[in-house]
């Protein structure tokens, strides 16, 4: 089954709130020359993404070559494949190693990894662009329907 | 709620079908730059992903540019956030604008892009590099139990 969908942009306040009502999103960087993505669970705090990698991890030692230089993309989104309807949520910024112990024992105890493993690192990436829309329904030619526009709790 | 989960490998053939039973996935690239990750829907044909992009749009301005030699990645994942069990998969290969016009026809026949917009591209990217995992119950140390493997047909 196919609709009509037309892409709405949504304000930076409004991308980092839906970025906040999911657990999951994915982390893209440049590993070795090439383009690597890794799906992540995240915390949104203000304008920071904060997420957790294991030690010895392809971004851990990007962002430690880096040194607080590594810039990277995060995106989240909530797709409804059957309406087609949905949001998608693009930072990028700069990723960097909490290297504050007391810092990086708070984050450690906000954000649970799913994965065992040993001991990792927490890096905060800061939302310098955010960019993001979502699908609402009609056609490029129409005007947008605010009863009908998608949230991310709508979906999730 | 928090579980411990292990990841598991997947073999390039299992990794493929997986891909094969959802709709949409995250084209990954470089564009001025800068990482670009961009939410899409896709054809899985043998070892190809198929995509549609707009004239215009930053991963068609790309891969014409880099004219037969854009290295991309490309993810798709199915991640249940309740149970924390799912799977992951990461093609890397190289992104080719489609300049047969009966195969850029047919695969417009295959893949209805979702938004509304003008006449657009057909994007193939091989899966050169093909790597997948999924997240199965149990710590590190546990051996892994079929019986209770996660597949995208049931998390779908």
């Amino acid at each position: 089954m196919s609709y009509q969908r037309r892409m709405e942009e949504l304000t930076k306040p409004q991308c980092l709130e839906l970025m906040s009502t999911v657990q999951i999103g994915r982390l893209v960087f440049v590993h070795h020359a090439l383009p690597a993505i890794r799906p992540v669970n995240h915390l949104v705090e203000h304008e920071t993404i904060v997420i957790r990698a294991t030690v010895g991890s392809a971004i851990t030692e990007e962002v430690m070559i880096g040194h607080r230089g590594l810039v990277v993309a995060y995106e989240a989104d909530a797709i409804d494949t059957a309406r087609q309807l949905g949001w998608s949520v693009i930072v990028i910024g700069t990723a960097e190693l909490v290297t504050d112990r007391l810092a990086a024992e708070r984050y450690r105890s906000l954000i649970e990894p799913w994965v065992a493993g040993p001991a990792d690192e927490v890096i905060t990436i800061s939302a310098e662009m955010v960019h993001g829309y979502r699908m609402v329904p009609g056609r490029l030619s129409d005007q947008a329907d605010p009863g009908t526009s998608v949230t991310g709790k709508r979906l999730s």
